[in-house]
């Protein structure tokens, strides 16, 4: 048996050194809502004309949290972020609405905002009520708790939302000619762990970036980032993706360049997302696909995907086998356009395939040897146009059966 | 570790006693293309007038074997198959194509046949090529060595097609009201197993049935049943099922009810893919994901192939653990509509969830009892509409991992 709560072999040797973010205030609580004896409730205080954008999960089984969301992120501005990880208010009918509700109106009558400027999120165990009580009381705990968000305080509100994760998970970058920086938390460890369910990363920068352009840039750097990592191939009903800008930054009213800022915004979302897969449930090496020679971009991503969900190819990959006629297989169920007779592969430098068959002079051992290592490249060229694409994965092991086949009986 | 050697804990206690087909005889012999020391190789020589039908695999990189049998089947008549294990002569290029008419026309030369009437299956590593040599000198030992498809041909048939199957595959039903059956055997571990890829199912019967007719049967039949069964979502190179018929039963040239044949086929159709998930790798529990309630039938197979292909759902079924949360996200991440505040769920006989909550009452002591046992049921009402469908699987557990991450290298 792996244990199971050791940190992943994957993680970075420590939390990172992140910057203030002015116009954001942290704070965290122990409210006991599963959890014992650690804080599972945080919360994010916005300064006045903080703009927002936000990706939500496709599950037509969303969360509470995820429609409270829905429902008033058409406005554009937010004040405050409320956290909680143990319980992901999934599936939890009417009651769980009520829940949510309830969170937002005492969190905005605390801190003195619009309610439907308050953002949630919950991570956890699914179809189990909200205690409310608990709730409740915690949430008058977190106002007068509230400090500036420096480092200290920016490590404890991503240790605070962790369920699974092995490693708390943060990320910055500094928007170029400015005092301005982007920087980010999240949770998440399995494409989604669905117990403890969920992707979440709420993402702060104190540049000033009007709603709409925030939305833009978000859902293109999304496409790039979180929805282009697999672990499991499963979907949580409360993955959340949030942006917030304060527009509190020293100088110009914060105002940025906005390819820098999308630049910054990039770099923190592509980081986030593979120290996610890093966190992967079992993983013990990251796994890069990139796809290219095909039709479009979107069918490289098809084809690079499923490569990443096949059970089989990572299974080789955990066992460090160049094992590619499994890859062929992946390309071949894909569904996109392929030309077998022109198929190349590479794991790692090393060609292993061209024209459709084993290229003459192939070393498996070379091969190998690449696969031995912790960080995997492998390569397709499906030889029919000049789509490419890039997905990243985790390898499957007997630790992802015994977290998943284990944790919750 | 499990012992990746044993016979699966869902096998059935022995090899059925089937029917001898008048019109097929068969032979096998022992190659030596990938195993030692057992037969690799066997003919089915078929009479005179014997109809086909086919379905292959989906897959955009099929293997050179199922590019001729795509060939030459619209043509509507066979004389012979041949079939090898340990070699799928997939991914071989020109030289696996040369391989496959190679075979066909060394077979139609000891038989007396047309090359274009004997049909070809392989299944093992993808992308060595074949050993032509060692091939073409066992196509001759086995024109010489065959005989009538008696009880005991038909058992050696299903052990030569054999590769990580822990057990052989046959089943059989009489045709009612005439003197002809159905028999069938297949091989397949793992929806796929890649390096020793594919599911093969060859079903032979004496009744007379014309090709189209076949086709139109056989094509519904498969619908129901091999393409209603998952072990790992993935697709082989090489998946074939293949139908003969020989119109050589006594009385009437064969002649039988239509709806009688459909039944008998529809029988051993749907017996031989629960034995391949019964045989899935690792698997030690046999489940049926029912879903009702859906848009139409295909919406329905949609989501209960989400339910039953998530690699969570899955391990929760190897732990015995109701985690019903697991099945509310697999439905979410189907794409289908649903309707979240009117889904049920039944674990068994025990109701879990009714109205997109938990039912009051629901206990999850019974649940775990059911799922205790190696046959689970699961259904879940999406209260859409009134499409129905049920997918047949297997739990994923560390024998999965061990067989997969391990046997190749």
């Amino acid at each position: 048996m792996a244990d199971v709560t050791s940190v992943s072999p994957l993680a970075p040797d420590r939390f990172p050194d992140l910057p203030a973010v002015a116009g954001v205030r942290l704070a965290t609580h122990a409210a006991g809502l599963r959890y014992e004896g650690r804080p599972d409730l945080m919360l994010a205080e916005l300064a006045p004309g903080t703009t927002v954008a936000g990706v939500f999960t496709r599950s037509l089984c969303p969360s509470a949290p995820v429609d409270h969301c829905r429902r008033i992120i058409g406005r554009g501005t937010a004040r405050a972020l409320v956290c909680n990880a143990g319980n992901a208010n999934a599936f939890t009918g009417a009651a769980g609405a009520a829940s949510a509700e309830l969170t937002a109106r005492a969190m905005a009558a605390g801190l003195g905002v619009d309610a439907d400027d308050v953002y949630l999120a919950s991570t956890g165990v699914i179809g189990e009520p909200m205690d409310d009580v608990a709730l409740g009381a915690a949430l008058t705990n977190l106002a007068p708790a509230l400090a500036d968000a420096d480092p200290t305080a920016w490590a404890a509100a991503a240790e605070a939302i962790r369920t699974t994760d092995t490693y708390a998970k943060g990320s910055s970058a500094p928007i170029a000619g400015s005092s301005a920086s982007v920087v980010g938390i999240a949770k998440g460890s399995g494409m989604i762990a669905p117990d403890m369910a969920t992707m979440l990363a709420f993402v702060f920068t104190d540049a000033a970036v009007a709603a709409d352009v925030g939305r833009r840039y978000l859902s293109s750097s999304v496409a790039g980032s979180f929805n282009r990592i697999t672990v499991d191939s499963d979907t949580s009903t409360s993955d959340t993706v949030l942006l917030f800008a304060t527009g509190q930054a020293e100088g110009n009213g914060g105002a940025v360049d906005e390819r820098a800022f999308r630049a910054a915004l990039d770099t923190v979302c592509l980081d986030l997302a593979h120290q996610i897969v890093r966190d992967g449930e079992g993983a013990t090496k990251f796994v890069a696909v990139t796809v290219t020679g095909a039709a479009d971009d979107t069918a490289a991503e098809i084809i690079a995907r499923a490569i990443a969900d096949s059970p089989l190819v990572k299974t080789a990959f955990a066992a460090s086998d160049a094992n590619w006629g499994r890859i062929v297989m992946a390309v071949g169920k894909s569904g996109q356009a392929a030309e077998r007779d022109h198929l190349a592969i590479w794991i790692g430098a090393e060609q292993v395939a061209a024209g459709g068959a084993k290229l003459d002079g192939y070393s498996e051992a070379r091969a190998t040897e690449h696969l031995k290592g912790d960080e995997i490249d492998v390569r397709v060229d499906v030889g029919v146009g000049s789509g490419s694409a890039t997905v990243w994965t985790c390898d499957l092991t007997h630790g992802y059966i015994d977290i998943n086949a284990g944790y919750r009986s």
